[in-house]
């Protein structure tokens, strides 16, 4: 998956941390249906505090906007986040018995913390593009995943996650940022971002949210 | 209008700014008709402006936001006005021969520009509260003169704005943030918000608002 | 006044409001003695004002800063305003009869608001850059009417002003901060700032800022 | 040590966190010199880039103050810290070989990012309040350990980092962060801040960040 110009120059900025990442033994677990069932719950939860910053973080997004355009896609993306994703993980916890207050009152893990506070903090720091390359890993990675995971016959344990993140729905949101993501950087960086003094910082903030993600599967692993 | 339970509070410790606001000469021209028509679509430039940063400042909410409900209705809001409350002036203005890109590139008057950066600011500075206090005046003052003017059997030459503020959709959007009003400060100030140290300073954004009402009508007059 | 490299080439770029506030009305008639004394006064307490929120501006320029310098020269400016310049704001006053906290507790007029709040926003919404050209106006333009009105032989009434701003304290302050914008910018932008896609969005804050200083001393003139 | 009145009560709140952090086997090696020389510089280079983004935290404080005193006290302490504290680390790790630029250079632990960026989303998402509960137990745990360290004849090992935090000039900014404290919740919730619906999430904050202290010193543990 491409996903525009700028996406593919980061991921292969990020080094190790993009296959550590995609190809994490959880994504495996995931395709096999080897993952244990506990560990995709307490995953789950995880993800659902997850969310819930980084529906955070793509509103301050919207405050950040330069355009119109901007503005609509960002929040656009707040409302997917907030009121389509959320209600998967609030359906398939509650059919495990984990209600939405359960949810909510989780206490967050470490990883989690990490990424999406320094996310937000990518985005109070710096401008518009230090917060989008800090999103970027999160959206995009998974729309790389759900395609090949949809593509590789997995097992049909985990077929709703791997659905969502593979279908085209998803697949669709993810063109839709790669696009944000060249032209927010065109408009401010020019036509050849990667000879601005900022693409070094830009890159290493894409690598830092990346290893978060990594991270984020490790903990995974570990209910 | 009551709105729920702080608002009219609020509103009368706003003190003379607030009659000032909801039956300034602006909304008295609005209502007869006498209006000016390049004094109104003046004041739909300003506003096309004024609610782009609006718009930044209810998104800035969603990411000060105690509870998932609270997320939601806040980023409802930045979608009534960024997909919705903006196409108006945009239609109006196209009408008149402005173009959107015009509408963007026009100089924000002072007014405009002190009006949409406090609320802004107390949102940086302070919690959702402070954010709320300071977003509550344009849109329930708005909704009050819409439902007023409407019932007065108005001139029909400014109908499409009255019958915007004054109708059914934006009288219930009122009452919701009446509600999410009620809800923040019960939630965290308790049952007798009134009572609380930060009653008095809520009340001292909420009229700075008001007052910045007024002066947004002021440069309204004055094209 | 020079003050480095970019600042010139930014206040060229601000065309006909930059004579408008370095040779404001209210400076001639600081460096001829003719302000009145009441207007001085007033311009004071809405500077004392002024000052408080442009200390939080540079406060929040050391959390957006990219490197240890940077952070060690804002966090050195905030002790400058906030522990030295206030106190010159509160003594003068203080001699009028006018205390502190009756100077904290005086109304922000509508153009203080403006210019105050359009600072902070620029920081909250850009990054470091966009926070820096909203200050500069300030810090340099000052400096630029200090030296000038201290060489051309000024009536003593205003003296204290004058010298303050004119003085060599002050001056290595606005080379420093010359110094400061300079860098950054090459940091960010590289060796040719202007032929960045960010030059004129950076020169438009420039001139808002600089529009905001001529509305200043026009509410400074009219107590 | 009680540093005022607000502080036991939150500390006592934290339930186990609060022991497993001042009490930590890495503050038992500092005590009896038993902590590898590695692990200390190990820690040393991670509290480095921990104070860059502490001072940031409160630098953010100075911008969401409510008065000039709030705002002096602030700015004192990013004055402290960037310019007295990180100065410590800088000439211990000089010592080691390690340069500032290597320090500034080297990558954060998840433990620290989850940490740091915490207590300034604290800052962004709430009020003064909220990022204060997240700074103090930094502040303040440093001082009731390096208090206690001192006075229980330590080990000459780590001398210095004892003395730093037990000495009287710490002690001394202990005391006003405590006093800080007190009076900023007396201002915001009242004579019985216990009472306040917002006291059991204050609480809360308090206990994430001393969690995360407990995981910094593990982190420390394992360079």
């Amino acid at each position: 998956m491409s996903y525009g110009r700028v996406f593919p120059l980061m991921r292969a900025a990020a080094g190790q941390y993009w296959p550590a990442y995609v190809d994490h033994d959880f994504v495996r677990g995931l395709k096999d249906g080897s993952l244990p069932k506990g560990a995709f719950l307490h995953y789950l939860v995880q993800d659902y505090l997850f969310l819930i910053h980084f529906s955070r973080a793509w509103a301050l997004a919207v405050t950040k906007a330069d355009t119109v355009a901007e503005m609509r896609q960002c929040a656009a993306t707040v409302h997917a986040l907030i009121d389509e994703e959320l209600k998967l993980h609030i359906s398939i916890c509650a059919e495990a018995g984990i209600s939405e207050a359960a949810l909510f009152a989780a206490e967050e893990r470490t990883e989690n913390l990490a990424y999406t506070r320094y996310v937000l903090d990518a985005g109070h720091s710096g401008d518009f593009l230090d917060l989008l390359v800090a999103l970027a890993p999160c959206v995009l990675g998974y729309g790389e995943i759900g395609a090949r995971l949809r593509a590789e016959t997995p097992d049909a344990t985990y077929a709703d996650w791997i659905n969502t993140y593979g279908g085209d729905e998803y697949q669709a949101v993810c063109r839709d940022v790669g696009t944000l993501l060249d032209d927010a950087m065109a408009r401010r960086l020019g036509d050849d971002p990667e000879a601005s003094p900022r693409w070094a910082q830009l890159c290493a903030r894409f690598k830092v949210a990346t290893r978060l993600e990594v991270g984020f599967w490790d903990m995974g692993l570990r209910p």
